[in-house]
């Protein structure tokens, strides 16, 4: 079950370069997420193309963009043309992480009419979604060149896709944060309302904690951010501070443990934040509302 | 498996009113589709929830609006906060398709703090998500009132949620295209490069389908339109027509069928096409682009 | 996981010719259905092959009819003994949709005797059933040919072999209803019971369906005919009309929309129906009731 | 998972009396294969019901008989609807095993009309065939009556509903011979292809099987059978043995071993075999070819 | 799903020789077992390997033991790899039920370093634990050579696991009992709890079951044993009967049925029950108690 | 499907006081392990049971230590009992993490009789190795007292079951380190292979690492120690130190990172490498070879 996968992915997903940051994933999962996109489209059959297409009619399709875009999710669209049929010859044309401009073909498929046309929609919905993901991120990315600091994802990913969002994340040249709640000690506000302060949080957090994990803690102004530091947080997130605020609680901290900036965070201000010394920016929309590229599928009869 | 979701969403998934489109549906498929969101999140588990919040401690939460939007999705949260512990109780106060203010609690739910935080983000992303499809769908729908067109969504889905964002779409008081490749026949121009005409294609449709299945084509001019006309097509799209064409395309047919617009609608010209007077609009953006509402998950300590 | 049924069926399950109404079907749905039945008689293992065959002897063996028949299946046996066992040769002898005498073989596979021996129930129990479906099928389409009506299933299918039960239809010269209650619109008595008339049932339903949905409508008389026709019901389901009946109401539809004769058509009777003019004949003891047909497998040591 | 099933089914399938030789039965497996068949007709959902019948609307639903016929899975219809819909309620009027006329009403349920709508076929579909089994199986019971003989079932069933059709033998009066290729030797003429003789291949099998095994080895003459005695079978099978052979077979055993007939065994010979003498008599058109009986739902509005 | 393990194990799994009473098994059940496995284990990635190892990296590695053992499990081990990355290239190099000294190489993979070490813990922790259990169970048999008695393993393996623990008592020269409640039926105390004496409860068994299965029946001294006998025990176990009190039994039953010894063996006492004459020996330790034998994995960067 | 297990083991998983360092879990992992257990063992039904006990029979039975033990699992045979029969009624008499002797009745359940004999052994086998895990770990870590070391866990955990066999350490007293491979990162010697020094493989780790990931290296001798120190490591592995070379490791490090002692630790010999300094000792045999404890089910009718 999980053979197909490792050569096709294999080899794109843990590409050394720009994308460097994504871990090596569960593949399993990867699969599981495919094959349910495809029956939930195709579900007790293509009637369409069953109904217009003759079995035996052979095609070329070429996946073509109509704006500019970082591509992102090249190895998963082989990987469903292969769900659908194993016999189609896919041909990647770009590469995941790079910047192309309009009317670029990102890769090609030939073989049976009908297994394209079936699987076109499905390929399509995560291509373009991904490479939405990417195109964000890198407009994020390019805010802050030159900084310190890094654009980082967070949890706020669309139910089921986590792992393809955070791949694509990286394709655009941000950071992966935690992947789920069993990787990482993230405490919050939600969590700090259970505790007289963020330093107690912390320390009860550290009584039960093995000694792989790094603690992070939430803070609201600066007196919450010494009691962090004090009850030895390993890394702080400012929530919701301006870059005023910002800049003063990089001074406070004074490199002793890196600083993420999180909330309220737009393209528009996010050099800001990075001019004020954090290490980490940490940007939700990258995830739950980046819009889908343009992308067609361009199908040719043989 | 089936059954708490009988209770939880039956009632609300199928309420009759401005939420009249919405087919009733495969129940399991969306169960599953909550588990495995809930997965990705816990994983090995929610190390931050254990090692700050006592086990006995008890909280309550609300879900709060952050921005005036379209209610979708209450029933859902339900779903998931009893999946993840069962002995949380819920308290729906806004009903889906509702339109609500900046500040709106939508629901207030009660019981193990760890329970709540566990599943603090993923109710919230897949609620987050469905607002947002419904608000941005309510905003087309808004503006053709007084015409005879109806905003319908496409195939342009998130992989996996298909039923949810369709849901959604009904929510926002949209209407549903067909649900996949099985349960309608779209002949798009990628099935025409098959056939010498759209004419031909529809034809040949006909000859291997059913006799409940009806056949809707896509047409890029009037000679087509013409075509798949004279050829018995049930249904026409007018693929990327202007408003100026369209209406001569309203024109010729003449009510002998419905037409449905599509391609480049947007915000700012969808009442021009439906000014045109076409039957159906589909936008995929409903569902591919729509940036996720903010909501918050307020808890306190009991 | 949908690859190698890619290959194997493709090809014959979407042959043009005889078998034209099959739809593309959802693969994955197939397999865990073939998957599901060799999991229910292998269990911990077959023990009477393991304690009686060698691990090496290899064996050649073959299908071979005991009656004359319908073919329908021969994929599905090859999928099956793949299933088992990869590296069993499988070589089909008979086409699909063809009739053949008793003595004839319909295919032949060879490789390790204790493979062939573990799947041989397996697969003679789907493809006996799948042949006695096709036979009985053809049958009520021999008895009716030169008429303008046409043989049709209906959802009366073994639960879980319904994709297998349709196809096997199409395989003896009939055609497919809907596939389940997704894909099409029939309004039977039972839902009648909610509505003033069938003309009413009618009109409620088209308020609620999409632009690609038919509506078909079961009437018990002549009067709910007429009430139907001009509530615009766009197939007719004649519900145990006798073949007068039957006349009669062909005349007053006079071809405005299609007619479908259900209940109470047995073989001898079927022809009757199809001479008072109607487009369709609905049959369940296609499915529900079709013999098993006799196949042995003929198993040579090597 | 497994828990629903164990209320409502337990108490009737190892009911003692007429019914006594079914197994307890891995309760997972039957949930499994009655989820399948209710996704498998509802997909993407009822879109007849939905567009018909009111969400509020309740209603009384019965069936009934339309023939004479042997009860068998009103246990299970309960369950089937309890999946749909977890609301149904649910009054069984006839218990599995006892003859009913025609006109009978085996069960009653109330609830949404929908749900009940939406799980009818589904439940017909396994009512009318479990039925058809078991009134075909008594039919077979009562030809024997008087005899030492009982009548015992195969591995000829539908593919995954194993569990389901040898209930329904049961039920009829029937016994259960080995639910697979796990729990039971059987060696016949394809495995005896690779032996010099049914005494060989019974020698070899014993050297290979645990302690809790018996053999039981298919012969074709009385030579076979009498070499069978002699390498110290367990059962014997008498493979298409007439019943003067069968008389002849009878003699020679002597009581020592049990002998089944099996192969060419229809309900007019049935006795004849009987009388000759053996235990028992092995019926494959008892699972796989046994007509539905005819039951309908009727449906009233609450 | 089913195809890759039967080219890998089949061979293996099912050799003549001393490895000869493991049935044939359902190997759909052993992949499940093997993913969840590596699942359990990778999660969302391995993020060790992926941050120290380039991905273009290539590795050979030895599983090599580090104390005398038996061999159980290379043909696993082959299936987890390929499992894990389908290029890996496997060489075995000992046989499954050998005996080899310590220091030996037990097999060489070849391929990614990365998926190499990914695997690594997973191969190791099934196959240290299945030469465990086969290097215990040849203890056992090797105290008992020369006596009629045999070793046989019991339902007291770890769950999940049962096939893979009981193929590895056949590579230590061990029997298989039962595989589990659905294939023997072994009376024991608890039963009897229900009955007024152990020949009762073989009468009422008797009555229950099929014709292909035999009674085993627990019995805890001599009077039991003889009303076990009347009553028509197949196979009687002798539970917690002493060496003296088992010689007394097999006295009494002289030959007529197989006798089994339970409880309380341990390898100190093993040979004075087979040398009291019994026939089999069951031992629970071999499956629950085993410990795991010390094989490391030697990697090698190429 | 998660719910039932929220309610049964919440409660008692995640209690407060000597078993604090249990994360919580996925819960529908635990669920579906212990599901497949079941299904091992019962299969196609527990044909002994059925033909022995009633189907009305009712028992009590008892769950009884036979030699002290450390109590772990009595959660998890509540959700098994519940899985085979929710009407069972189940009383914990034991509280897990609790020390007893040989004769305490750590449970009772009461029901349906065939319901309990049918779980009995699943139940008892994963109770007995939980037992076992706990009670070998309590015993490593009495030996320790008075120390500043603690007792962890590793990966080599039984395949499928590493959720329960760490939930069983922390009964015993110990400490859980990683729960796989994608929580936290250990550079071992394997992965050494591919780099100049461990420093040098502390820094390539260090590039491709979130912000939140703490890495521990294993180290052969002091001068990789040193060499890890200097690179930043956040944790040193000491891999087959002896005591003596412990203490200088101890005296190196200084308290600038945690110690973990790993390789060759034996019961006799923990407490030496505990009096050397480092903050954990790692030891793989209390859950690759933790013999079960004896534990029976004491069944008595009703």
């Amino acid at each position: 079950m999980l053979r197909p996968i490792g050569l096709a992915l294999r080899a794109l997903l843990c590409e050394e370069g720009n994308i460097r940051d994504m871990d090596s994933i569960d593949l399993t999962l990867l699969r599981d997420t495919l094959v349910a996109a495809l029956r939930e489209d195709i579900g007790s059959g293509d009637i369409t193309s069953h109904a217009t297409i003759p079995a035996a009619a052979r095609a070329t399709a070429r996946y073509v963009t109509k704006e500019p875009l970082v591509v992102a999710g090249i190895p998963i669209v082989e990987e469903i043309l292969s769900l659908a049929d194993a016999e189609l010859q896919f041909k990647p044309l770009a590469v995941d992480g790079s910047s192309v401009p309009s009317g670029t073909t990102l890769a090609e498929v030939r073989g049976s009419a009908r297994s394209i046309l079936t699987a076109e929609r499905t390929s399509l919905n995560i291509l373009q979604r991904m490479c939405g993901v990417a195109t964000l991120t890198r407009q994020y990315v390019d805010r802050i060149q030159g900084t310190r600091a890094r654009i980082v994802d967070t949890r706020k990913t669309v139910p089921g896709l986590r792992l393809l969002d955070k791949y694509a994340v990286t394709c655009g040249g941000g950071m992966n944060h935690r992947m789920g709640l069993f990787d990482g000690v993230l405490i919050k506000n939600n969590h700090l309302a259970f505790h007289s302060s963020a330093a107690q949080a912390v320390q009860e957090a550290r009584r039960h904690l093995g000694h792989l994990v790094k603690i992070e803690v939430e803070v609201r102004d600066l007196d919450e951010l010494k009691g962090a530091l004090d009850a030895g947080a390993d890394v702080v997130l400012l929530d919701n501070f301006n870059p005023e605020q910002t800049r003063k609680a990089v001074q406070v901290v004074a490199d002793r443990v890196p600083l993420e900036s999180s909330g309220s965070v737009r393209l528009e201000t996010v050099r800001s934040f990075a001019e004020a010394g954090v290490d980490y920016i940490s940007v939700g929309a990258l995830t739950h509302s980046a819009p889908a590229v343009d992308i067609h599928l361009r199908v040719t009869r043989e």
